[in-house]
């Protein structure tokens, strides 16, 4: 099977084997992460331009990183040192990257669609690394890869979805990978805070956690934005968290040997007990280091990488 | 020919055959752009810092690329993190930097007068990346490097410079580096943003943008900051537009193959018309393309570059 | 002997023998600066996470710099664009980075013990770049570097540490480091700038600057920080500076080869007069030459530099 996007936009318009493709080589990179020296020559002369208009620790290092251990040039732009405090375009601030002749965009971006609105304009790869409430697909292919490590396979798994699935760009990411690959998914949180209609994108839909989480073999609990309860969205946080925080005690009804995710950050004791994110079950921590691995995936396939992946990385750098 | 300044802080100061050099060298590295890997081993094991002291994203990215894809290593300093907050004087942030054993420092200051101030009290050498209203000489270089690509040459060409020529050390560089390789320098706008006696430059004086654009071969546009009509200076963006946006119907009357710039980033719709931006006679993303290129043989020639240029570039980076 | 630490945290608990591993492997360093190719591929393939929590020019270049000319790659967190906003925990953002595979943390907090807070719980190394006013270990070793490059040794030196002692990090890291190595240290200021007991370090306590620089083979002036004032623990600056600025006059009464240092950033004219700042005496642009060097040191040491350590500095980048 050949690559033929240059870009990574949503997980919702990729086929089953794209998403096989990429979880496939992001195994191979994986594994470079394990060596004394974590890095091989593979887009060495490359250029990216890491673009993040929302604060970000995680996805902004690890895509950093990514882009590192394959050898290519980062060049990070951030909005309060940027052109766009002078009222420049989105469009035209990309277009003058790309006429700097770099070969990948990484945006994160408060407006749903601003990476398919550049994608479809500039020639350049673009890899959407959140965007507003829509899609956050790197985020979604390394849930997946961290639920086929620890489970061995996607589909047929039970994976409870659990909190503010509205505003969610990982929920949604989750939901699309997750269901074409076989899962069977539910979303669970308060009314206020699932979409009406998200059944029609394949998931069931619980309002009560105690009742939803049997059976789970993966619970996977997203962060509360706690500026929503400003909002009127939420009761209040006690209230949230009696109702919808993930504690042993909860995680009782899960089957057994259910597997915990997080997408960081984690408000510890709000959606999710301290007990429960530092326990046996928890792969919060795999997550990130496997999120290294399917961005370098990521940021291979779109640079063209081909079928010489095998022996490009048995080099290491020199 | 061999170069022998350490600074590069204006066009003023240098004589024409300096700045053919610097073009002639940027050619050599221009060709570099376009191969698969982008990268020389040129400046491996020099260091540069990047003091922007002014938002920018297309000059400091480009001096950052031009840096990395000769292979130096770059240390980029904001004033938002830096001791600059703790009350130290310029000088002594500079100082130590180059106690740290760096090569070179590109700065970009609101203060005019800031790199030459630097230039002689530090002994590495010192790029201006923009001072206050004075001068921003690689802008001047790649807009040069430009028209010669474009047209073939620079002498005898008629160059029309529209707008807010007063605030602009574009068009300072511009004029100071045209004039010298025998360009003909018209600066048109209204009479509130040219500054009086520049006719002593050596250019010719317009306030009518349709009188002015007659005969040009080349229109550089230059931004208009849109705070200077707070200041009293513009009736309105309205007028100032009706009057001197360089539109699809005014380019009529200039040369048939009449080469449109701009130094960006662009106000659409008030300087220039957007499809003047985007039309088959702009020549604005080249400029951006050949900044890097210029910026890579300036930082080449200060480091110390020498004849074995043509050899050094043949080398891909390993 | 052979370093066993994976942490730099201070200098109080290391031994005189480990201070002097660290200095001697600085030594090895230091040469290496002055090559033309400022590079060594001794951490190639490790990465090093730089956080820095309070605003910093020349330390956190310095570490970047020393970072990059070992070649190992390196990720800088700021704050103001990071999840610590999101409200995540100190500890689960650097336990994310750790997840990434990287070697090393580099921070500075103005929380003091938040290094070794981390330390304790990260299996990744920890570098203190400065924490609260607690110790800034690698600025009392490039203090000591410094002194014994100059006078040839520190035992029986006397070193003389002017100003506000109690804020000062800095100054507790030089007291436990040079009486570890047998120098005699002096510490001066204001009695409000002097925390009470500070004897039971091994230091002499003077109130009288004229009195304690008598024979002084060094003395090491502090940064003022000038909203000390505010709180009412200096009566004015003006004061301040009559009685404890180190001028030409006062350092009469020194040793007549008396060294000057300062960490930086200075306050001209407060603490310290200009014309000592920049005479003939001050090492004050050494100290900043030698930090570099003393942090590829630490940064070697921790990653777990072995006896190869002769060879490896032999190679250059290639």
């Amino acid at each position: 099977m050949k690559w033929n996007r240059k870009d990574l936009l949503d997980l919702e318009s990729l086929s089953a084997a794209e998403i096989g493709m990429l979880l496939d080589t992001a195994r191979s990179f994986r594994e470079i992460l394990d060596r004394p020296i974590k890095k091989v020559p593979i887009l060495r002369g490359k250029t990216i331009v890491n673009m993040f208009f929302e604060p970000s620790t995680r996805t902004s290092a690890s895509f950093d990183m990514a882009a590192k251990r394959l050898m290519a040039d980062t060049v990070n732009i951030s909005p309060k040192t940027s052109a766009v405090q002078k009222g420049e375009t989105l469009l035209d601030t990309a277009r003058n990257l790309e006429a700097m002749k770099i070969d990948l965009v990484v945006i994160r971006h408060s407006a749903s669609g601003a990476p398919h609105f550049l994608a479809s304009r500039i020639r350049a790869g673009v890899v959407n690394a959140g965007d507003g409430q829509h899609a956050h697909p790197t985020q979604g292919l390394l849930d997946m890869y961290t639920i086929r490590e620890k489970r061995g396979r996607l589909d047929g798994l039970n994976v409870l979805i659990v909190g503010d699935v509205t505003h969610s760009r990982v929920a949604r990411s989750n939901i699309h990978g997750l269901t074409k690959l076989g899962a069977r998914v539910t979303v669970c949180g308060p009314s206020t805070l699932i979409p009406p209609g998200i059944e029609q994108l394949g998931v069931k839909v619980s309002y009560d956690l105690d009742e939803a989480i049997r059976g789970a073999d993966v619970v996977n609990v997203l962060r509360l934005q706690l500026e929503r309860q400003k909002k009127g969205l939420l009761p209040s946080l006690r209230e949230y968290s009696l109702l919808f925080c993930v504690t042993e005690e909860r995680l009782k009804r899960a089957k057994p040997d259910v597997t915990i995710m997080h997408p960081g950050p984690m408000n510890r004791g709000v959606e999710i007990d301290p007990q429960v994110a530092d326990g046996a079950h928890s792969v919060i921590l795999d997550q990130v280091t496997n999120g290294v691995a399917v961005r370098m995936a990521v940021l291979y396939l779109l640079s063209g990488g081909e079928g010489q992946l095998a022996e490009a990385i048995k080099k290491e750098a020199n």
